[in-house]
């Protein structure tokens, strides 16, 4: 299991999708993961520092998870398969408690920010990505990719978000 | 305290903005709230019945609430303030601990028809929305926009859901 941290947050201009990229803390692999607009937003707008008078939906779910007194321990993005990223969240309630819980990596990503949870990745998904394509063509096109993103800016879905 | 249901969810034609309309269970009295497009979805997506391989992020609030063994008792639409909603999540853990979440209604209402808690609007709200406009103009308006409106379909927000 990697410690990861957000590399980019970018728009495929093909696309017009919104891309998570991952890296390792502690190494130069990335991960990109096409996401959806109001998860990208999610995260977007909570690294702009932009503060909303109203919880927006993720901020809802740290509330709850407070409001439990519970602790979002870590997230890990645990599997690949078909084309789809699956990740845990491992929450921690009375200590004694625990509950793991499948969700999508960028709500998992989203979430992990507002509670200053760690993200991890599973050795197997690197495997994952690797096997489909040679690890030589996979960082070239992980350098073509970060070329060919551009950084995200909150305004591009701003709209997304509020109300 | 009213209970209340959803009566439509609409895409307001002017500013194509979603409208969530809220109509009491046993009465006429209806409560337009306009809301995020991602939020709109949430809902719309939940009533087609449509199903999804991954957790949708108020599905992941669904299970993080479950997880914990809780329980939504309600939710409250509470206040109006400057033509801004507030809602509130009634969060029940072991019987014994309780948990009350600010929250925006869009979410509230996405969340409890997951869960299948009662949705309720406080009299003071029905009193502020008529305050600001006679009753007889509120009425018509109320006509109006339900006129106006035309019904959602999922798919005009699909995109935004997914990934």
């Amino acid at each position: 299991m990697v410690k990861v941290v957000i590399d980019t947050m970018a728009l495929d201009p093909n696309t017009n999708t919104p891309v998570m990229v991952l890296k390792e803390e502690k190494g130069v692999r990335t991960l990109p993961i096409w996401i959806g607009i109001a998860e990208a937003s999610a995260i977007a707008l909570y690294r702009s520092n932009k503060k909303f008078e109203r919880p927006l939906t993720h901020d809802l779910m740290k509330l709850i998870i407070e409001g439990f007194h519970a602790r979002l321990v870590k997230i890990v993005i645990d599997d690949l398969k078909d084309n789809t990223f699956f990740a845990k969240l491992y929450l921690e309630i009375d200590q004694n408690k625990a509950a793991v819980i499948d969700a999508r990596p960028s709500d998992a990503v989203a979430l992990a920010l507002r509670l200053n949870a760690p993200l991890f990745v599973e050795e197997k998904v690197w495997e994952a990505q690797t096997k489909a394509e040679p690890k030589a063509q996979e960082e070239k096109k992980a350098d073509e990719l970060r070329k060919n993103l551009r950084d995200i800016d909150p305004s591009d879905f701003g709209k997304y978000s509020l109300g």
